[in-house]
């Protein structure tokens, strides 16, 4: 035989132990924990041992290197198979005594991968199906990258390992029909192919051809027996050359190696028991003690490393001599320098001068028009709704299959795709994601928004038709509790302004976050230019501030957020004017920063007058802010049908009814806090949602 | 010609007015709304006139026939198609003075189709691929009532009408690969293959083969002209006959007839304006005016509606001489009966006495095994969670492709899909479905979940594994904010049960539901039997009840749901028996609920001792129970991968921490709240979401 013969034989013959070894420290890691999924990380041992000794391109003593090759555990349950790999790697912060305190307090070693928990893990996986939709938007931001820089700099891969859970997902078909039609060619997928879920067979539950399926979305397909060694090497050879996504199916039977229990379903969520395991040391020949990997073992896989920071740095020679080395590492810090701030700071005091009346959604198309000219780190989209969310500016040329040197990404009709590529975005480096849908599809969205905020990621969501204010398409269309819903997800900046004002100033501080995602809640309809006061400074930054402070002592404190900010200013002149009841008006586009100040700057924000909340959107977190002797001015429960102005008067979200609970407000005593339960409460919502429903 | 011929050919003939008048109607109306989506009727009157014309069997008369096609427009923005149907069948609340009023505040005619809003509407659409999901379930349902009873009283079909954004949203992939896999031949899609989506060409976006797809995942699919009406028909006819469901894609052009705008993406969602719409009625010949359809072709579909009822007519006659009427009246009424809730009261006593301890997930399932054992009505699944979500009981057998007498469905790793198969089932009538998933994926279902809640639908959502009590898979499968997002929804009941006796409580109230869906929140962990009274009145029917009562005037009320109940208990005591602290405990295992009661009953249970707030969750919504001057023990961000008594302690959601709160609270003034805010505010979590995920 011929020396690659040879060498291909010679790695081999190493690659059953280097994937034992992989297999003993997944079984005894789970049996320690008695909590974890074994199965798994058995079955694909061979095939993903071939993918790392033979191919895959990372340097463990660098694990951010921008150019490294992207490996995606998508089937996330499996993480035993990354923290086994990255111990016998040389991770520094992978010792034995982390796998040994696998899923324990404190360890490194979570229960599912987690992005920033510990070194070289590209995303956090868990929920099924977000890996490789996630994965896709990391292959989209190589080939951005590799149309703006030289092959010499950026040249990588997108592995994936996906399990039957990951593709029966609906959010893997949004993924892979993207994918397909971007010819993402660097993209390849291992799917554990083992026929196997948690409730027993896949055939309790589909009989879907993959491969058929796959090819139907313009990928290439193969299906390899996925403990063939050089099977699996051939199909990944394939999968570099073609000009396709590739999907490579491994037959493989979970828990492979099991004394008794291999190819069965109790393999996969459960520790194997000491007997099972103890048997399969037999069954494998490996006399070795749990938590130990003798060294010719483990020699193999430093072979890896060494290879791949021998790689990283001939790179780092070539960025060195490399004339666009600056621009390159700018794009890479997602450096957008000051000149953006200083431009919106202009543009926001010539909107202040000009009065500018403009619906927030076109506002935030103002605000990218000066952002995008600033920068080009900024990468918009839209799913399928760009001339409604108007994400899209003069500098944002689409981004079409075979050129990726466009800023702009027809996602299609697919919001959790949208969500989960722009993670892939942002994790990938080098570009600062935006998207847009209407508010009410955040449903659709919230697997990778939540994802988002728990990776804590530069993603920027423009969420435009926020409220009953987009009238005619109905209570389908229509959010109500979606505020809430963003609001209650930790680490995550719901934005909702004003006006044109508002609008750049949060658009200024979600462009400036670098570990907090945001979303821009914005209007249909025009809302006037509301700002009192002159000067540049960004009073959304504080999440609240007075608006309109009142010419006295203050009767009552009006909350608003978004359009109904000038609906309150409306009462607030109108209870002065005709009652001689002094209302001051505070805005409060953004919650979570407003939770950031100090105390004293939030009692002086709030003051101790009643407080009326106003927002087109349902109660839930407002009496927070309003307190017990507040009344709340909003939706009660779904929307209706009919153009903005009438469902406005029908909700009743008007100043007359601001006006009167401030009448009740001001002449009542404070006993009244459960009535006003009882009669705003999301229960009478409720009742009104369904009248209104067959009204 | 034969006689068949000449029919087919007359009705040919008629059909292109027949079409012309639905294209007609949709274009004025939208005109009129200066609002509205005309492309789609206009492109897909040819293909939806051949399908009533010549197939559909409904009875305007009697629009909830049982025994009637199914007739579902999954894109529905195309309401106007769907209206002016309905208008020329003779539906009794759809005169023209509705169309003329489409998408105004009062009139039938929503801009998207609500179900119970209109007669005849079989399911709320508009969310992209919601239709064909629910569907789904639709056809499931249709399958399970004809393998009940004979199919002289359960034989009809599921039609469906599906655009671009309905096949690329993940949820289809989700629908057609459970569709396939139980070979639901009676379910046939007609999708609108027009090649147009609003952003442009669908070829900015896709390219995928819609028709290799279907067939991968087990469909039957052809392409044919959607403007040959004998070409479609002789595509259903091939739909009726295979074994499979089917897919016809039936190429269109979008605004199919005006003038000059058909083709173009601008007929999608904009009135087409005067002078195109004049020149459309000259080319088509149409000089009616606007809201004026010829008596002949009214009297062309008059025949669908006399063709449905004298189907309908027979199929009186057949139930009435039918022995299994009275069991077919009880199944569609969906009539309970007594029995269950006798039996479900004796279940409480019995574990009263018993003082059974067990996670409230088994404690559903027990319930669960008395429920299916008293009713045939219910319908269990899970998405590939049955052994963790406890679904499942010796009642309940599987579903399989090719028999439907099973109660029990394997959904798969499908929660969308679940979801709005769930709707599907409870819209066609017949049954009670309930589902599984882990609370964190209601993530993955909110699109569906929240259409149950808007239609109102008895569907019973299991969610299990409920809080940081889960362990060891950490923060992806950890819900911190979805009790809040689920308590935001509006009619929506959020069960959280604290024992197995609250547990039955909450399932009996589920069960009782008709137009307000259900979540049940259920533990992981063990739970005690906390219940201190006899008696079998359903406490958790109030929403919330002292749990225990101080024994003297209280200090300190501690509010808590589920799991976290148990440790208030704990706490009351020690402040008892410590610190001679009276602290009453109030369970709260339903909001929504709690809200309906009056003012009277809720200020007694809340009392006007200060409040503290006890959840294993966020705590947004909890500041209306406790108050300004209360505290919240809980979560302030993610969770964490470690054992769960572990992360109980690391988050301090303890007994000792109860205790500290309430010392400080009863030792100290009031005005704190803002500092409250600032110490335990969801921002304070977010700091230490980060910082738990560093730990």
């Amino acid at each position: 035989m011929n020396v690659s013969q040879q060498i291909e034989t010679r790695a081999a013959a190493s690659e059953r132990n280097m994937a034992d070894a992989i297999r003993f420290l997944a079984m005894d890691a789970v049996q320690k924990a008695n909590s974890g999924h074994p199965g798994m990380p058995m079955g694909m041992a061979d095939a993903v041992t071939v993918l790392f000794n033979r191919y895959i391109k990372i340097d463990p003593s660098l694990p951010d290197w921008p150019d490294r090759d992207r490996f995606v555990l998508s089937a996330g349950h499996g993480s035993m198979l990354l923290y086994a790999i990255h111990h016998l790697l040389g991770f520094a912060d992978m010792p034995m005594a982390e796998l040994s305190a696998f899923r324990q307090l404190g360890s490194k070693t979570a229960g599912h991968p987690e992005y920033g928990h510990a070194l070289g893990i590209e995303t956090t996986t868990g929920p099924l199906g977000q890996g490789i939709a996630t994965a896709v938007g990391m292959a989209i931001a190589e080939q951005m990258m590799a149309a703006r820089f030289a092959s010499s700099l950026c040249n990588h891969f997108t592995y994936v390992v996906a399990g039957d859970g990951c593709l029966q997902e609906g959010i893997s078909h949004e993924a892979i029909d993207l994918a397909g039609h971007l010819r993402l060619r660097k993209l390849i997928v291992l799917w554990d192919d083992n026929r196997i879920s948690i409730d027993g067979s896949t055939e309790l539950s589909t009989s879907m051809n993959q491969l058929a399926r796959f090819r139907a979305a313009g990928w290439d397909a193969q299906s390899v027996d996925g403990h063939d060694p050089d099977a699996v090497a051939k199909a990944i050879e394939r999968a570099h050359r073609t000009r396709k996504p590739s999907l490579i199916a491994c037959r493989t039977r979970i828990g492979k190696g099991a004394a008794s229990m291999e190819g069965s379903h109790k393999t996969h969520g459960a520790a194997l028991g000491d007997k099972e395991i103890a048997a399969t040391r037999e069954k494998l020949a490996w006399p070795h003690p749990p938590f130990f990997v003798p060294p010719e073992i483990k020699s193999a896989w430093q072979r890896v490393a060494v290879r791949g920071r021998v790689a990283r740095e001939a790179w780092e020679i070539r960025l060195d001599a490399s004339r666009s080395k600056r621009r390159y590492e700018q794009t890479i810090a997602r450096d957008l320098g000051g000149g953006v701030a200083d431009l919106l700071a202009k543009f926001r005091v010539a909107h202040r001068k000009r009065g500018s009346k403009v619906a927030t959604r076109q506002a935030s198309q103002m605000t990218l028009e000066v952002v995008n000219g600033a920068t080009g780190l900024t990468v918009g989209g839209s799913a399928d709704l760009t001339g409604s969310n108007l994400t899209m500016t003069s500098q944002t040329q689409p981004i079409v299959p075979g050129n990726f040197k466009g800023r702009y990404l027809h996602y299609g009709i697919r919001e959790h795709g949208m969500a989960a590529a722009m993670n892939g975005i942002a994790l990938h480096g080098g570009f600062i994601p935006y998207g847009g849908t209407f508010l009410v599809f955040s449903d659709y969205a919230r697997g990778a928004i939540r994802l988002s905020a728990l990776m804590g990621l530069p993603v920027i969501y423009v969420l435009t038709h926020d409220s009953i204010g987009l009238g005619e398409d109905g209570p389908t269309h229509q959010p109500v509790e979606h505020l809430a819903m963003l609001r209650a997800t930790p680490n995550l900046n719901v934005f909702r302004p004003a006006d044109i004002i508002e609008t750049a100033e949060c658009w200024e501080i979600a462009l400036g976050e670098k570990k907090t995602p945001s979303v821009l809640a914005l209007s249909r309809q025009a809302l006037p230019m509301l700002r009192q006061t002159d000067g540049d400074e960004n009073l959304s930054a504080r999440g609240a501030y007075v608006l309109k402070e009142a010419r006295g002592p203050r009767d009552v404190t009006l909350l608003a957020t978004g359009s109904e900010v000038e609906i309150a200013v409306v009462a607030a002149e109108r209870l002065q004017a005709e009652e001689g009841i002094e209302a001051a008006v505070v805005s409060m586009p953004c919650w979570e920063k407003f939770e950031a100040q100090g105390a004293a700057y939030q009692r002086q924000v709030l003051g101790d007058a009643p407080r009326i909340a106003v927002e087109a959107a349902g109660r839930l977190g407002w009496d927070r802010w309003m307190g017990p002797d507040g009344a709340f001015v909003g939706m009660l429960g779904f929307g209706a049908s009919a153009p903005a102005g009438d469902l406005y008067r029908h909700f009743g979200i008007t100043a007359d009814h601001i006006v009167a609970e401030a009448l009740n407000l001001v002449g009542r005593d404070f006993a009244g806090s459960p009535l006003m339960a009882a009669v705003t409460g999301p229960q009478a919502g409720k009742d009104l949602a369904r009248s209104s429903k067959e009204a």
